[in-house]
């Protein structure tokens, strides 16, 4: 189980669950693994209050967070990871298969980091737009005839790798160094930044409109494969801030161009 | 995943299951980690019929053989696992983790053996007679608070383990080697040992009435702690069939004793 400090900084969002026995199937593997934060995006509420109010339902369940967008529900988190099969889909962040994970994990936790574990609907998966606020994938390695699993089982697997097993065997030696793949920014001020750039793309007439949402799409994605320190992500920040503000005072007022 | 040659070889026994959702939902994390022999004992009638009748149901769950009892369904394995919590129960086996289990099971299929993973009722787990007929039980490391795991949950991540996981990583360097703790000698044939074991006992008079039930558990579980191979099971079974055969010709026939 992971140390006591570490069991809030390690959440599971579920986006638009639609049935209320797998909610509980994954606040139950949340609790069989010493896990409490839950987030809820968008569920389909009577869905969502048959599972809350369901016979024994646990306390994390009972006090799970709801928001209507997966940008809220992972605001404060440092690395998100989307889960779900890659079948039919071209990912456009790294795909790391769950045995490789958890370290990475680990490391994020370690450093204070706060880390969220997204699972989409039991239909659909994750969006396209849900998975542009994901740092990485990762894969259950399962069967290519079979890959699907069903979402309170996945849950499972998931949170034995990162939080069971994780500390129930003795950490491998580190042959290869685990590469630094994210930053301490959290998503949350990265979707600050990406909206300021935005902002100054639009006062600057970067863009025709029609290409506005795939080029918002590309600097969510653009943004978290930088990985930005929190430190990068202010500056950053600051020099759109002047960008926009002179953008905005009207482009006649004479910068030094060079 | 296992290489195809071993996929027949990792079997699920579900004893007297209850629930039908848990029984599609075990088929399915079977399917997702591609294995094929699924084996039920003594379930319960309705429940057994539903989950085979589901729509959707999957080819290895419609193709399940049914037995009575735990001893014929793993006759022909020679590694049995008992999976369950431990919490009332002081274990008469070895106790092994589950990320433990791996290198076990992985070098059993190796040399050609067979493995069951046996999985108790929702509510009761595995009988104190199940257990008996386990070489070692496996543990999932959970928390001490909500230690028992939904049963879809804890056979998709005793899968994960043994099937997915096992492959998708590199076998770790052997630093430690594996202990011998199992024979190629099939639970099939422990029992036909034990049986006539139990014969020579009455027909020796070892034992009052009320003792036999006793005996005969602690001698199922005697003969798995031995790690009899097949040669020594057979030299054993040959030595007391021949104990056994005098025994009932008659004390007075004359043996050299000495």
């Amino acid at each position: 189980m992971l140390p006591e400090a570490q069991r809030d900084s390690l959440e599971v969002v579920l986006v638009s669950p639609r049935n209320p026995l797998n909610i509980g199937a994954a606040a139950r593997a949340m609790a069989n693994f010493g896990l409490r934060r839950l987030a809820v995006v968008a569920p389909f509420e009577p869905t969502w209050r048959e599972a809350r109010s369901a016979v024994g339902s646990l306390e994390l369940l009972v006090n799970a967070v709801e928001s209507a967008t997966l940008a809220e529900a992972v605001a404060d988190c440092t690395l998100v990871v989307g889960t779900g099969t890659l079948v039919r889909r071209k990912p456009e962040q790294p795909v790391v298969p769950l045995p490789e994970l958890a370290p990475l994990v680990a490391r994020e936790l370690a450093r204070e980091g706060r880390v969220a574990l997204v699972f989409g609907s039991e239909k659909h998966g994750l969006t396209r737009e849900d998975l542009s606020y994901c740092h990485l994938l990762v894969e259950i390695p399962t069967e290519p005839q079979q890959p699907s699993m069903n979402l309170g089982q996945a849950v499972a697997v998931c949170l034995y790798e990162l939080a069971g097993r994780a500390v129930a065997m003795p950490e491998p030696t580190p042959a290869t160094p685990v590469p630094s793949i994210t930053s301490a920014a959290p998503s949350g001020r990265l979707d600050l930044l990406a909206g300021v750039i935005e902002e100054a793309m639009r006062a600057a007439g970067y863009s025709p409109r029609a290409m506005q949402p795939a080029n918002r799409h590309d600097l969510r994605l653009l943004l978290r494969r930088l990985s930005l320190s929190a430190h990068d992500n202010r500056r950053i920040l600051g020099l759109f801030r002047r960008i926009l503000w002179r953008l905005n005072r009207g482009q006649g007022s004479g910068g030094k161009s060079g």
